[in-house]
């Protein structure tokens, strides 16, 4: 099964694709989509959109697994990375895509046992788990990895579930 | 010009469109686009897509106007209409419409010359300015009337900007 993790942005919006077989994970791609400050906000979602559904075409994950938001304080950067969480949850439906979303201390016990790990601690244990030479770059991408990896865990656990229809 | 005002959210979605000619505003059209909680939170912002792409093919609006959001805590609701916003926004510069944005007090100066008008009082203008026979229902489509004509008083003001690719 091929697996699409995504850690919402707008400025920086990472992604990683894995694929798990017999509880064995392979890294297919990550990285992360950019979209530059100076350039009008609703011309960066477009832009998010379009990078979401290229990658969509060109791998065909069967499930995008997504980070639940939240932050402590209302501030520009969290209501940009809501809408920017809109957009890429809106291209995976129009897609078909079935959608988990994860807590961020669900993310860190699926990957590394410890709800409470450390963002350290998580990427270096994505970099064993998927067996890669390093830790992989930037954060962004590592951190959509690790919400992959909750996901491909899922069946083993009880971590994350379908997004909620009420959102109240 | 035909300009059309939203007032966003994910589970009622006010829309407002108004004819502008000669400093008159002509009211075309306004209601809201609804989805039910039970629904999933993707196929609601499925909805609010489909729905906005549905009034752009039917009125083609020159320009869109929007709230700027504010929340005083991040709460599921908060966070969601940010989704829904974005969806909007994303919806609308696929089609190339203009987007403007307004805060909350630039409205309500825009509607009834006073920055710290309550809900009712502005509800009550846009009924005499749109020369309708009763408040706009429900408050979400009052609201999106509202916001449109803040954007046919830019001319006469300094109202609203041109969404900010900052964000941060």
């Amino acid at each position: 099964m091929l697996i699409m993790g995504v850690d919402p942005g707008y400025a920086i919006c990472g992604y990683g694709l894995i694929e798990v077989r017999h509880n064995r994970f392979k890294p297919i791609d990550y990285g992360v989509i950019q979209t530059q400050a100076r350039v009008p906000f609703e011309q960066r979602l477009l832009a998010i959109h379009d990078g979401m559904k290229a990658l969509l075409n060109r791998y065909h994950p069967e499930v995008l697994a997504i980070e639940e938001l939240f932050f402590n304080h209302n501030t520009t950067t969290a209501m940009g990375t809501a809408q920017a969480r809109g957009v890429i949850v809106l291209t995976m439906a129009q897609a078909n895509i079935p959608i988990y979303e994860y807590k961020p201390s669900q993310v860190k016990n699926a990957v590394t046992g410890y709800g409470r790990a450390d963002k350290k601690q998580v990427q270096k244990m994505v970099q064993v788990l998927l067996n890669l030479p390093e830790i992989p770059q930037p954060d962004d991408a590592a951190d959509a990895l690790a919400v992959a990896i909750a996901q491909a865990n899922r069946g083993l656990g009880s971590y994350g579930q379908k997004l909620k229809g009420g959102y109240q």
